[in-house]
């Protein structure tokens, strides 16, 4: 897991590259007119995609939706998809369920782009085109570099769709990473002020969302800390009353319209007696990241620093974070 | 909490009686072609949006979306929702952001329609049609009544809309209703089981998948346990990492195309070690409901069920349900 975090400012570099192959092969698939937009994914591909809809939708003009698996693989569901892009993503390629979902959409009218590590597999078989992440070979369990990859694809997808924020900074995203992964005391530090609490919250809003929820999810995997991810709009409607003395929480943000708002929980959460751990791109918090990088791209550096804070709380609890238990690296659902 | 939990059965048959009115108001609102639809929606009522969302799709043929309100309230972002019915679901009707998301989306080219406990309140002001719960004030923090209430709008809309596979079942559902509201043991029994465990997982998938949802969210409301929610195919991606042995897991399933799935994964989970207590239109489970009802109104039942474990458990560790550490009724999330 170390050494594929590591990878990271090389693949994305890699793959912010062939931004204009990818581009063109994009805008073949889109239909025209565009109702909307589907996105097809499980795990942390599917924290990928979240990444993606607020991407796409501003960038496409068009409502955009994270699909429903079960309706397609269970329940059948009869709808009609033309008009509608459909965008799959699997790491592996060979969940059986998405490329399940990826032909039935296709048969609905859809038109589908897979974004895939493996262009041989059976999702990209299954989509109209697919996106190749180029990644390398990923032999740990939680996902790194292909997560990351994903979210780097889906901001490659919107700018090739539509106007983005992040269209000028595709440059610096690899000095970022590379700065924070050559400065991992800071997850350490918080990996031990964790320690060995039962349970965390993450949160964010906005671009650093689906963040969040990756980061709830790398904690599960390697950790094996019962951390969950939350809104921090939603957190406020429930979720806080788990929320003790001591409580740990992972706040994340970067600037942008949604800051303010993720600074105004922090407060209330320290206020209540949280120990509220913050990544931001500000140089006065714990775990800090560069500033000036774009939002979405900022996002992304941000979730690496969440990976790190995994796999420090796995060394310092004695885990092995490349084979959580219970876990083998594709899933068969079906 | 209680004595709303025991208003469910005559809150629900009052609203199914008054079917025919709603849906009237519903079609009259529908885009003519209708592109898809977006659900907008905080909280317990996102459970009940996504619940809905189950129905919507199969019923009105068209995809459907869950908004992530952000992108209207923080990014302003400038989609096009034209052909597109938007409902927004909010018991109080009173926080701002799910108001100012109707107004943005309908200035987008949206239809909009309100589904919620309060007529006069600024979200039905904001709508162009408005759907009232009649739940009678809902006093405790939480919501139980209004959010099976607005499970059931969903299922109203969606018989509205096209067919579907529930169209008989609405006078059957106050009794299986009753039938649980007047076997609390099951829950007690379970919730004594639970203890003092400091996290737990909820997981189902289909029609109870959005009930894992609100049953996680409620134990974390009225109980203080970290409670989070999984569909059971998301739950073989990662998190199963954190189940050791004797770790609580609430499964929920009702007949139907998921039953099988959760099957396998209870017997899994079971295998790891997990204290698996299920909810299942079965009585060779811990906590039976009711069986034959269709699957949408068999997970309302189900969701009754998972409501008095959350109430049994406050209960046995001494806390209040009503009145959740640092929570109050309205959330003023803008």
């Amino acid at each position: 897991m170390a050494r594929e975090m590591r990878e990271q400012p090389g693949v994305l570099a890699a793959l912010a590259s062939r931004r204009g192959e990818i581009a063109e092969r994009v805008r073949a698939v889109r239909p025209d007119p565009l109702y909307g937009t589907v996105l097809v994914a499980r795990g942390s591909s599917d924290h990928a995609a979240i990444y993606g809809r607020y991407l796409l939708e501003p960038a496409t003009g068009r409502p955009v939706a994270l699909a429903a698996p079960s309706l397609s693989t269970l329940y059948g569901s009869p709808a009609d998809y033309s008009g509608f892009l459909v965008v799959a993503v699997s790491q592996s390629g060979r969940t059986p369920e998405i490329a399940t979902v990826v032909e039935r959409l296709t048969a609905a009218g859809a038109r589908t782009l897979a974004v895939t590590n493996e262009p041989d597999s059976p999702l990209a078989a299954a989509a109209d085109a697919a996106v190749e992440l180029r990644a390398g070979s990923e032999q740990a369990v939680p996902a790194t570099k292909t997560f990351t990859a994903q979210a780097l694809a889906f901001a490659i997808l919107a700018d090739a769709l539509g106007p983005v924020s992040h269209a000028d900074d595709w440059a610096r995203l690899p000095a970022a990473l590379d700065a924070v992964l050559d400065d991992p005391e800071p997850a350490e530090s918080v990996a031990t002020a964790i320690g060995d609490a039962p349970g965390l919250l993450t949160t964010a809003r906005g671009y650093c969302y689906p963040m969040a929820l990756e980061a709830a999810l790398k904690l599960k995997e390697t950790a094996e800390l019962l951390a969950e991810g939350y809104s921090a709009a939603d957190l406020r409607h429930g979720p806080t009353a788990v929320i003790s003395p001591g409580f740990p929480v992972l706040a994340m943000s970067t600037s942008g319209p949604a800051a303010s708002d993720v600074a105004d929980l922090v407060a209330a959460l320290r206020e209540r007696g949280a120990a509220v751990h913050e990544i931001a791109d500000r140089p006065d918090v714990e775990l800090p990241i560069p500033a000036g990088l774009a939002e979405p791209l900022a996002a992304i550096v941000a979730v690496v620093r969440a990976q790190q804070v995994a796999l420090a709380l796995a060394r310092h609890r004695g885990l092995d974070p490349d084979a959580p238990r219970g876990l083998s690296k594709v899933t068969l659902t079906s």
